[in-house]
Order: C-alpha cells, then structure tokens, then sequence
C-alpha cells in the first residue's frame, strides 16, 4: 500500500476537451502556465493579508493576493475586528493579569477537548507576533480591553474603528506599498496536485460573481507554494444542507461570496476534512438587523453588565458571558420552548450608563434593533413577560453585582453596574456564523493529505478555511487573531520551503 | 461552475506505470475488466451480509461479498450482538412500551442534535425489516430484551449466543446457500470513478493482512454497484491521531482489519465525509480485558442494577444509564482527577443476584477482570476508598431503590434491586469504541458527492464506514442495526438501480 501512494496521481476537473495523458513528470497535465508567481495567497482576508505580509519579509518578491469578489477583504472587513491577544502593551497598561496558558485553557474548554492542541497552543503563543505585524502596517488600537463569552481575562482589543476595516486597510496599504500584488474577481476552479505537490492553480479572470460571467480560465504557475486564506462557506446554503441538515434554514452572518468553493477543490485533491459539519452559531444575534450589525457588537456590552431573559419565566436562563455555543444552545431552548401561536424569543436588555459606551448602540438604537423602555412596566409589556418575575430577576442581579448574593450562573464580573431604568435591549435568535471545520493543519499551516496523513507539499492553509484550533466552537476575537497567526506562519512557510 | 461539473473525471490511484489517459468514454481508464460482477459488495459484517440479502430477495443472481481478513464477520462477529429495535413480536410479548418515535427521540438527544435526522427516522422506522431478515435467516433471540443507557425503553434484543456471531453466522450460511460468492483475503485498493459514476474496483487477491503479501490486483466491474459496508477505523492509529490527537493513545474494542483503507478510497473519489473526527469512547470499558469483552457485558448490568463510584470521593459521579458520550466524559473526568503517583480510576459493582443473571459475568470474573468483595471492608479496601463514603452511597442508592428517595441523576430503574455484600465490580475506563464518522449518504444509503451535494452514481454505504444516523453520539444496540437496515436498502437501491 505505502508503496502504491509513493507514486499517486490526481487528476481533478479535467474536462472532456482537455483528456491529458497524467505523467509524472508533468504537473500541469500538458497545460501552459499563463502566468508565474512565487507565491499565490487565496482570499484577501486576515489570514491572505498576514501571509502577504510574512512572504514578503521573508525577501519573496513575486507574490500574489487574489480575491474572488469585487471588494477585498472578506469577512474580515465585515467584522467588528475584535481581537484576542493575551500579554499584549495595552493589557499590561490596564493592568490586567493573563498569559498564553490561561488563553490556551479557555480554547480547549470551548472547544470541548476536540481541539488540535498543537494549533490551539501555537495560535496563543505567537499571538504576540501578530500584534507586531499590526503596529507595523499602522493598525490603531483603542485604549481599552473588553471580556468576551468564555474568557478568563479582558484580552479583546479593538480597532479604533471598532470593525475589521481597520485592520484590513492600514494591511492592503502596507502591503500594496511593498508591492504585493492584488487581483479581485480571480475566482479559483482548481488546485492543480501532481506528483510533486501542488504547482499552481487554474482561475477564471474578470470573474462576476453574480452572473458567474469571466473571461476564461488561466493556469497560474505557483513557484514556491499556494496558501489558501479563502475563509469559510457560512453563505454556501446547500453545502450546510448536506453536512449538518438542522442548520439548513438559520440566518448566515457571513457576506455573499462566503461559498464552498474552495473547501470542496481541497476537498478533491484530498485534503483531509476537520471538523465539516460543525458550525457556531452566534449568541448575539437578533433578527430585528441583518447578519451580525451593531446590535451585535452591543449585545456583548449588554451581556457583560446586564441580563439575558426567557419571556415565558421572567428569569434569567444562562451565564451571558458562557462561551458561544453553550449561550447559543441554551437560546435555543427558550425558542423551542415557545410554539408558532405563542412564540417566545429571549432577550437582552442593560441600562443607560452601558449603553452609553457600547461599541454599536448608537447605530442599533438608530435603526430601531435596539428598543428603549422608560420603566420596568414597559419592558415588560415589551416582551409579555410577567412583570414581578422581570423585578425579582432584576432585584437578584443588582443583588449579585453588590456582592450581597451569588451568581447561580457563575458570570464574571468586571463592571459592577446596578441595572435600572430606563433600560435598552434587544431580542436574541442565534445565526450561523463560524464554519468550525475546514481542512487539517499541521502547526507549520501545511495542510495534510488524508490518505497518508501526512502534508500536501506546496500547499497552505491559514484561518476559517481551516479546522481544529478551535475544536467544537470558537471563542469570541479568535477568529481574527487565528487567521493572522496561522497566515503569518503559512507566508513564511512557502517563502523558505525550498524548491 | 456547474457546467464544468458535468464533465469532471476524477483518476485516483493510477500509478505512474499505468499513465492511461482520461477520456469520457473509458471509465476503467483503458483496464482490462478481469471479473464482472452485478453487485459487488465490501466487508462481511451486518452491513455486507443484509446487502447481500436484500440484492438476493430482488431477483440479483451475481453477488459478491468481500472481506479483507481471513475470517468473515469483522466486528459484526465479536461484538456483544445487542440490537435495539423497537415494535418487536418480543417486545409486546413482554409488555414494553415502546415507539419508533420514542427511539428517534433518544437517538437526536444522543447525538446532541447532530444526526441527519432523515437516516435518523430511516433506522427507527426500517427496523422492523431487518427483524423479519434475521427470522428468516434462521436467527435465534433470547427471551427477554434490555434497556441501555440513554434508551427510554428496554428494548436491546439478544441473539442466543450473546454474541454478533450469533447473527453473522447464520446470515452467512443463508446466503452460501442463496448462492452469493463470499471471498475473503481480499483487499480493496481503489475505488474506480468515471464519468457515469462508480463501475468497479481494484483488489489484492490472496491478501495476507499482516505482511501485505498478495497475488497481483485485479479490477472487477460491477454492473449494478459497489456497495461499501467495509466497517470503521478503531484500529487506524495515525488516521485516528490525525483526525483527532486526543484520543491517539487509547486502546481501542475494534478488531485489527478495522484500518481507515475504504474511507481513505472513499474520500480519494470525493465522497463527502460527516463528523470524520468523531469517535465514541465505550463507558462499560475495563482496563482489566482486552477490548471489550465478557467484562463489559456484565457491565450493562451492572450499571443498571448497581451503582458506579469515584474512589477520591466514595460518591457516585453520573447517571450509570446515561448515553455512552455523557457517561464516558464523567469517567474521563474522575480519572483527570487523579495523578501518576496516585490515580483514581471509577468503579461499578452490583450484589449477586444482578451477576447471576448478568452476560458475561462468568467468563469475566473466571479471568479476573470482575473481582468479588464478601463485604463493605473488602470492596473499599480494593479502590481505596473511604468507607463511610462508600456505605453512604450504598444506602443513597437502596433508598432510591425503595423509593424513599429520589435519585439526583434520575437512572431509570427497572429491576429494583437493593444492594448488599457479597458485591462484585469491575474497574472503568473508557476505549475507543466507535467511528462516528464516515461517508455521508442518502435515506437510499446513496454515496454523497462533497463538489456537488448530489449522489455518487453506482455507490452505496451502510453501517459504520457512513456518518450522520447517530449524530455526535451512539446509542448501544445501534450500529447492528444500522448496518442492517442501511444494509438492506443499499442492496435493495443497488438491485433496482437502472443501468
């Protein structure tokens, strides 16, 4: 058997009209390479942007970004950019105790010990690395930390911008002035594997997503290696379908060219899978915005110094700072717990002193996400909550944050915020929104092979694209630092794999 | 996108000696066909034998079974043969109550909502067909049937033997005499895709399993289809390490032949994997048998009618009836309790009158592996546990059992048995026991296609080597009948399949 792979061929997406002979000694099947690059990067997100960034100060000069939409960026010019680092200058300024160690326990315990432990370690211990990377192309922090779900310390820094836009576009400057080279509307039909490895890849060029119109398909000649940065496939409804049929009708957060495309072509050069049906779902969700808006971003203020609530008990049902998929899961009970006559939707709800400096409330409370209720009395008619539960659960808190009770749910406490009128909150409905599987990784971001488990020589991957960090569910600011750390690495990978 | 599709030809496993060229027409890549069968089918387990039925029933006259070792049955043969069925002639006969309803519903909560609940409610539903099979087959059940953990009624069925064996075995001599081809030391190296889907496969003949010695491959077309029912891959170290590093050092129940072969074949031709990295761990394990053997068939008993302990607190730690995932956690959690200098390793025993009527006692406690304590002294002074603990959880447990008190993890109690010496126990800790994962396949137990969502022409699975039926977590007394009803509709589809 060991003997039979050494000599292994795989020919995918070959057409009638191009039956070439397989040799091994010809790696593009008899096809011309259009053009040569010595590294092509997938996708133009965190993970493409960081792998750009390390290639070219690993001395590579002929490198490549190419993106399938007409806007660079991805998901991570969407997000707020909120991003996890443990021992960073501004937690030390805050004074805030952390380490690596601490980060890495939070992730296996989310993760529910499905981690890829070596990944999950290398993603906290080279965090630091990252965050240099980013005062370099110019990325300005605000002067604070905040605690999302499931961490042990305040470690998420965000953007001055408070999104993902302000991380993506000091990078893209930088690296344009470095000159890096970036192609949108390329979309990628194959990863072309031979025997040696993988050489390049066949794209369409002038590429409209919409009509799927191009013109034509060229074979890029990858000289040094391909990393695949593409992201994840939240919007791709028949691909979620397939692999996990209880998802098929949630709400994606993730923007409109977040296909399968690019999990399936690694899927058919024998990538070995991770995780595939296994998808998060945001806790922070409400239907009344579209994907994951401002609401979003104030919900996670709202949950740190207010209460979540099941309208059908007036009680508080969950640790609101839990990690995402036990906040998710226990949702999901209140929804289903409410019938198509009577449904009963939870939600969350802080007062003014934390709303006032929540990232997102003035957009949200603009656009009507957020709902302003002058007294308990209206709150409650809001929701068709029992209104002396809705007291009692209030009464309880303003208990626990005077340390006069304990929190049954066990939330941390940074803010000690008594709850009071008038109050501001939004309804709560989990969407899709992290692809938690993709394709395996060693630490070195080499993706492995599935029949010898081994990895695929001269293929990359970084970020959502791949699986196993995070094991069953991902931690809040995590993704964004995962992709810039395993990009990081997958760009200087190629750049000294010697050829 | 999609019109390219139509034209994709996949070549997988072409050595570099036999550079055929790709062309539509040709879908044994210009190979001389050495054997032509209708059907072929891969493995000998209840999956490969109910195919193999079913393509006999609908008219199929060239079958033929494939095993790879020397003996046929795979883990079909030396599993404890426990089958859940509900709706049975014994069932009623003995008064239970019990729905097909009732059993999807323990399987989604097993499975933690990750079940495709389409083969979810095909297994429950089908069940019945395979009883009707194994009646003709000749096959005997014990009188009497057992409720397991995470099952909402008694409703496992023994054969006579308490054995697989007592399944396998006359399937196996049913059809010899039906006049299916049964052919072991068979290897499947390849899995032939084309154009119009699956047309055959190519084996080692005369396979020596231990030093790969053969006598040549040879391709065999099959006209109707290829039906892989070729089991898991608990014996598959790298293949489990890399799927899934945590569980990389526990022993596992499988037999040696269950290596990752098909499911790596099945991933070269692009069939599209679900919870790959999924594995159950067996929570009736012993450290004190190989595998699992006689020792953990009394263990259903005696977590039934006994009680388990963690030794550092003389406390019982979960619901000994739960799904296997919840128990096995709690064990993993007692035993992460512990340290090298002194571990601490849970527990089961039960009184007498539960081990003379428990299976497997007998060979269990004649090979050490069940140990008996004439008294309280002796059963605490075996697992260093403090007495006074351990006498307190024991009058816990008869209060329960004579209902004066309610039992804080809510055991299902059928047999209300109070404990008293002499007691006999066994020591728990959890192997490797099941392959959740697998190829993912239509209620037609079609083969799914990762590129387009759609079934793989001429491909069918059954039974362990597929993923999805039993979600995140399987009930015990499901994968026999798993294989069994998805056995039989995969020989049914095949048979009826227009070619």
């Amino acid at each position: 058997m060991a003997g039979r792979r050494d000599f292994l061929k795989l020919a995918t997406g070959i057409t009638a009209a191009m039956a070439f002979p397989i040799k091994a000694s010809n790696d593009n099947y008899g096809r011309t390479w259009d053009k040569e690059f010595d590294i092509i990067i997938i996708g133009s997100g965190f993970a493409g942007l960081s792998a750009a960034y390390s290639a070219h100060k690993a001395g590579i000069k002929n490198i490549i970004v190419l993106e399938k939409m007409e806007a660079f960026g991805g998901n991570s010019a969407i997000c707020g950019g909120l991003m996890c680092m443990p021992l960073t200058p501004m937690q030390k300024k805050l004074g805030i105790e952390d380490s690596a160690e601490l980060m890495i326990k939070d992730m296996l315990k989310a993760g529910r010990g499905f981690n890829h432990p070596e990944l999950c370690r290398t993603l906290a211990t080279e965090a630091h690395k990252a965050y240099d990377m980013l005062m370099e192309c110019g990325v300005k922090f605000q002067d604070k930390v905040i605690r999302l779900g499931g961490h042990s310390a305040p470690r998420a820094h965000l953007p001055e911008s408070a999104s993902g836009g302000g991380i993506v576009v000091p990078m893209h400057n930088y690296l344009r002035k470095a000159g890096i080279i970036f192609q949108n509307r390329t979309n990628v039909e194959e990863i072309i594997r031979g025997d040696s490895g993988v050489t390049g890849i066949v794209v369409s060029e002038k590429y409209d997503f919409k009509s799927g119109s191009n013109r034509g398909q060229f074979a890029y000649k990858a000289k040094k290696g391909v990393i695949v940065a593409s992201g994840g496939w939240g919007q791709d409804h028949q691909f979620i379908k397939t692999t996990m049929p209880a998802y098929q009708k949630l709400e994606s957060t993730a923007q409109p060219g977040a296909t399968a495309t690019m999990i399936k072509s690694l899927l058919s050069i024998r990538a070995l899978p991770v995780m595939l049906d296994m998808y998060q779902l945001g806790p922070w969700a409400t239907p009344d915005e579209k994907g994951a808006g401002p609401a979003s971003f104030f919900a996670d203020y709202a949950f740190a110094e207010g209460i979540a609530i099941d309208p059908k008990t007036g009680a508080r049902f969950m640790n609101e700072l839990a990690d995402r998929r036990t906040r998710a899961d226990a949702q999901l009970a209140v929804l289903a717990s409410g019938t198509k006559e009577k449904p009963n939707m939870p939600f969350v709800f802080c007062g003014e002193a934390t709303a006032n400096h929540a990232e997102g409330f003035k957009a949200a409370y603009r656009d009507g996400a957020i709902k302003k209720s002058e007294t308990l009395e209206e709150l409650a008619k809001r929701y068709d909550v029992d209104i002396n539960a809705l007291q009692n659960s209030i009464n309880e808190w303003n208990e626990i944050v005077q340390g006069k009770a304990k929190d049954p749910f066990n939330k941390p406490l940074d803010e000690k915020t008594i709850l009071k009128p008038p109050y501001y909150s939004i309804r709560l409905s989990p969407k899709l929104h992290y692809c938690m599987g993709g394709v395996a990784i060693t630490p070195n971001a080499e993706v492995i092979d599935s029949n010898t488990c081994e990895p695929i020589s001269g293929l990359f991957a970084a970020g959502e694209v791949t699986g196993g960090t995070h094991g069953m569910d991902r931690l809040g600011g995590c993704s964004s630092i995962d992709g810039l750390v395993f990009g990081q690495i997958a760009g200087n990978q190629a750049a000294i794999r010697k050829v």
